[in-house]
């Protein structure tokens, strides 16, 4: 794929999104959910969020993609992850890691590792978190490095979102500062991007897609929002409208 | 009652609920609570949403009427439910069941059975999750038979919504389709329901009344919203500032 | 500290926090968390939520505040919550109260009294958590007393916020009745209390100043939104352009 492409590769996925209406369980921390799901909803996909042990697996089973998110990291969520992630395994269930906060706390980070090894398509994470993974400075190196042993797409976001496959790099400028104002960006992204894995079998461009949808709904949004607090909905907003013409003329995609 | 007639009623209990203030206490998903809160206090009611155990008793013991909403379906959840319930029993507490996602879910949807034996006055839910509570087709003759049977109104809400008690029958056609792009909107129709059998008691009227006001508030956010992330902020808006011109002049109900 | 001057102390306290990005851990309801932290957010303050008793000491040993706010009360915040204390305790950090509904549950009630004893910087409550908190009517000896016996600057909020340490007196009037329609507005200015404290040394300076900078938020918030469902937003957005020159117009303090 060139970069070139990637705009409208994304407004393809991003239709099949809307035209199928993938359900994507998430296992998310509370803080993220609705927004979380109105992200999801907005795309056009079905978000679903139970956390009972009981029943995660019934969800996971008739659910075209899982995210495993680890913003607050309780035993109900970990019992959780096992359930869901065994059910995804057996039914190829394409899932999508977001290691949140692991720089913060050790216990997180090795429970982070310990998922890696469960095979998500993608992971999607900051520096920071990169770093407490991979035990490596966040450079094209170690991003390569990581990607080719864990068979995951490696999505750094930030300024510049960084993506690769191991083989294949794409640089996303999207988004905008405002991002970092307002909580559950990262989370809601990691989820959008679960929806695309969800109708697109090739997992790189599935990841770059959704990250360009989300970064190009944000800089709509931050044109158009008065501040961080009306931000969010301007964010949906611009997603639920975005097509082809306006992920090509604001693409900054290298 | 006659069709006709509801705008006014609904007019009256709104201004009711405004006028007194009526605690609810709500067990419901941690997805839907923001939005759920902010509909209660649009609407005039005052919410509480704990689920310890050890006080869900006394906050129900105190409140007006009671949501339980199965949207996240845990162990805590459970629990707080049965105290609840045995709370509202015994000091007549009237509750509202909003049986979320038991589609998806056979242990959920066996729970939801369980709760109905424990006498709600209302259940406010979709098509699929009437198929899976009722184990028939939603039309009219199963609805009549489930509301005889249970003594509960039965709100099959959709592009159409569909109330009975089981004698009497109304339809309503407000609401707008961005509803079912921004999450938590069920839930929340669900706990403006609670609020109105606060203040009216017969069920079947504040049930249909509710779900007037929460779908010509949603009908005139999808005028005003620019797309589903401004939809709640407008749909509460509209809520606060509902009266009963607008009710007559918008509502559609047959 | 004269009263003509919290205007101006309020403004530079606030500046620091926009420099410094305090992070502060929050151990608070499941309703309020997402306003919470796109409130902390907003101001410049860098919110965490995790509750997990695994990891909760590990984010507070690397904060710079800490809030406690009772809004849900259950197993789960109750451990947090003691492992929590304990690492701030140790560490100096300082923390801040939120009392919620207690005069609602006497178990509540008793177990905000055994919070207390562990040295809060700042307890902020409404007169009737006030009351089930100290035994007594909310008046100005009351509030005296009590910030006396236990060391810490006492707000009680509502149309008119009163401030004390015991020693000193303010009273801020800013603010919008639409605040006692939207939830989790008394949980987010507790944060931003905390916000304030964390870069502040002098707890009754910081105290007042987040309030009136929540305050003169809320109050432009009111001017600009159309109802509660438009006024959480309008808030953040203000919140985030505020300054010294607004805070001097808009400052209604005695």
């Amino acid at each position: 794929m060139r970069a070139t492409e990637l705009p409208h590769i994304a407004a393809d996925i991003l239709m099949r999104v809307r035209a199928r209406g993938p359900r994507v369980h998430c296992i998310t921390n509370s803080v993220a959910q609705t927004f979380t799901a109105n992200t999801l909803l907005a795309a056009g996909a079905i978000p679903s969020m139970t956390l009972s042990a009981d029943e995660v697996g019934a969800f996971v089973a008739r659910a075209d993609a899982l995210l495993v998110n680890l913003g607050t990291f309780d035993a109900e969520r970990r019992d959780a992850a096992a359930a869901a992630l065994e059910v995804a395994g057996e039914g190829r269930v394409p899932w999508v890691l977001d290691p949140v906060f692991i720089d913060r706390s050790e216990p997180r980070a090795a429970y982070a590792k310990s998922l890696v090894a469960q095979k998500p398509r993608a992971i999607r994470l900051n520096a920071a978190e990169f770093a407490a993974l991979a035990g490596a400075e966040p450079d094209d190196a170690a991003l390569t490095r990581y990607a080719l042993d864990t068979l995951a797409v490696v999505a750094r976001t930030g300024t510049v979102d960084r993506i690769t496959d191991g083989a294949q790099f794409i640089s996303i400028e999207n988004g905008h500062p405002l991002m970092a104002r307002v909580t559950a960006m990262g989370c809601a992204a990691s989820a959008l991007t679960a929806a695309f894995v969800a109708v697109e079998s090739d997992p790189f461009a599935a990841t770059a897609a959704a990250l360009l949808c989300f970064g190009v709904a944000g800089g709509i949004a931050g044109e158009r929002a008065e501040g961080p607090g009306s931000f969010p909905a301007a964010l949906l907003d611009a997603l639920y409208a975005l097509d082809a013409h306006t992920l090509d003329e604001k693409a900054r995609v290298t």
